[in-house]
């Protein structure tokens, strides 16, 4: 994060301080453990993933026009949207960096492709904001590409340092593709829950974009015509009143949207733990089974 | 550029469609003729340093709410922020992806650092932005890292492709770090001179957004007490009325800022041409001196 231009390090110890889960990096170390690696290669990948993670939410939050991130001030908010989007711009660059130190070209090859891929999925989440006419299946690509495509890599990442074979990464990629759905899941429905708070989010945040989540495709789809009436207007038109916001909780609750999302979490979680199965019995395997429960009780 | 999400080709065709001089790929392709490369790898690699610069560009045109770009509607005024930020992280790692695809890790490392390096470029410039007492060094700083940095990196990338010893790529990166300055002092004197429409932008950008430039900085640095009130205010409190950039030209041209400032990248054009004086003449060699011509004259 170093550099002769203080307001970089400045805005990047800003982000980073406030905290966070350190997910993604922390699947990268448990992947390298579960894999035997002996070395310590995967740390500084760990950090190329957290700066990756870090670019994208400086870039979110300024295209979301957030206030609030991990419960403080965002960095838009408090340096302004310009410097957010080049620190942005150097942390990715900086990963790149970390990366070609380590030298490996399939790390770089994975990690780029996630790149992208989230980028793609932004893209699309911000083609199909507003429109209730949204499917569940372009909701799945949304989040598989926002979300689950760095959780996949950064697992990934932990059997390349290891030197593993291709059907060992590919169940790590699998665990981490499922895991990255069943957190994101969860995450649209807290923001839907009296739980938010323990997000550090500003409360109904999705709900004031528009934002199409699974919470609101479930409503919608089971909802009766005044109902939709109600979707369209505040969703789509983005009409709404200070009440909205709780009357869409409660026809989210009322129609099964928020516990069937958390539900599929669940599913999703299984996956997880099922890909997980080729590896024997570990120290490593149990923390990334512990990680799974611990993305899904975030919603208990 | 190609995506499923058809938004992504959408913006990027967009932007390339608009056309741009293409001089940062042209560095990679004439260099590495220059140096005897008789495969096909450049054009993969200029295509990556025409990516970066076009990621660049979206981001440069939200940071800088520009509404013109080569000429035509910019992609933030077309389509709006949101998607400029989005695809401009796209392309990044799309370029790093086609790196990996050509395998070099010296190419990586070449382009990765130039990549934070154009970021720090422009964090420094949005520091000293409205701030009349920057100094030269300052300025030469960000110009340095906003454009300097990726010509260089273009150019020394054509000899990396031909796998030439250090010293011819010291060479390269001489010459393109030197027409680097060369070109944005140009692009910084045209911006107050009545020859700014051939740069397809609106007139007057940087007056209005009150960036600091030399012709700036030596029309501050030689005016009376009253000069610099006027700098002050325009530049400085950003109270700005129609006849004001008017006002500024002329005091740039009574200073000799402008004029000065064309000499300085003559100066750097002059270092470019002596970078080149280990290669032999060649096709590629005089394209080379001619890129550096093409340069300057456009502020003739």
């Amino acid at each position: 994060m170093q550099s002769p231009v203080a307001l970089i390090p400045q805005l990047a110890a800003h982000i980073v301080a406030a905290g966070g889960k350190r997910l993604r990096p922390l699947l990268t170390l448990a992947a390298a453990r579960l894999c035997g690696h002996e070395g310590t290669r995967h740390i500084r990948l760990a950090a190329c993933v957290e700066f990756i993670h870090t670019a994208t939410l400086l870039h979110d939050d300024v295209v979301d026009e957030s206030a609030l991130r991990r419960g403080q001030a965002s960095a838009n908010a408090l340096f302004g949207n310009k410097p957010s989007v080049l620190v942005g711009d150097f942390l990715f660059a900086r990963a790149f960096q970390l990366m070609v130190e380590d030298g490996s070209l399939d790390v770089l090859a994975i990690l780029s492709a996630a790149s992208a891929t989230i980028a793609e999925g932004e893209v699309l989440q911000l083609v199909i904001q507003n429109d209730t006419a949204s499917t569940e299946a372009q909701y799945l690509e949304v989040i598989e590409g926002k979300t689950a495509a760095l959780f996949a890599a950064a697992t990934e990442v932990g059997g390349v340092v290891a030197d593993r074979p291709a059907a060992e990464r590919a169940a790590l990629r699998a665990y981490g593709r499922a895991l990255g759905i069943a957190f994101q899941l969860i995450d649209d429905a807290l923001d839907y829950s009296a739980e938010q708070a323990k997000l550090g989010k500003t409360v109904g945040d999705d709900f004031r974009e528009g934002k199409i989540t699974l919470p609101v495709l479930l409503a919608f789809a089971r909802g009766t015509e005044e109902e939709r009436a109600f979707w369209h207007r505040t969703i789509e038109q983005r009409e709404q009143t200070d009440a909205d916001l709780e009357r869409a909780t409660a026809l989210m609750r009322d129609r099964g949207a928020l516990a069937d999302t958390v539900r599929r979490a669940e599913d999703y979680g299984a996956e997880a733990r099922a890909a997980l199965g080729l590896f024997p019995d570990s120290l490593a395997r149990q923390a990334m089974i512990g990680i799974i429960d611990f993305c899904i009780a975030r919603a208990r």
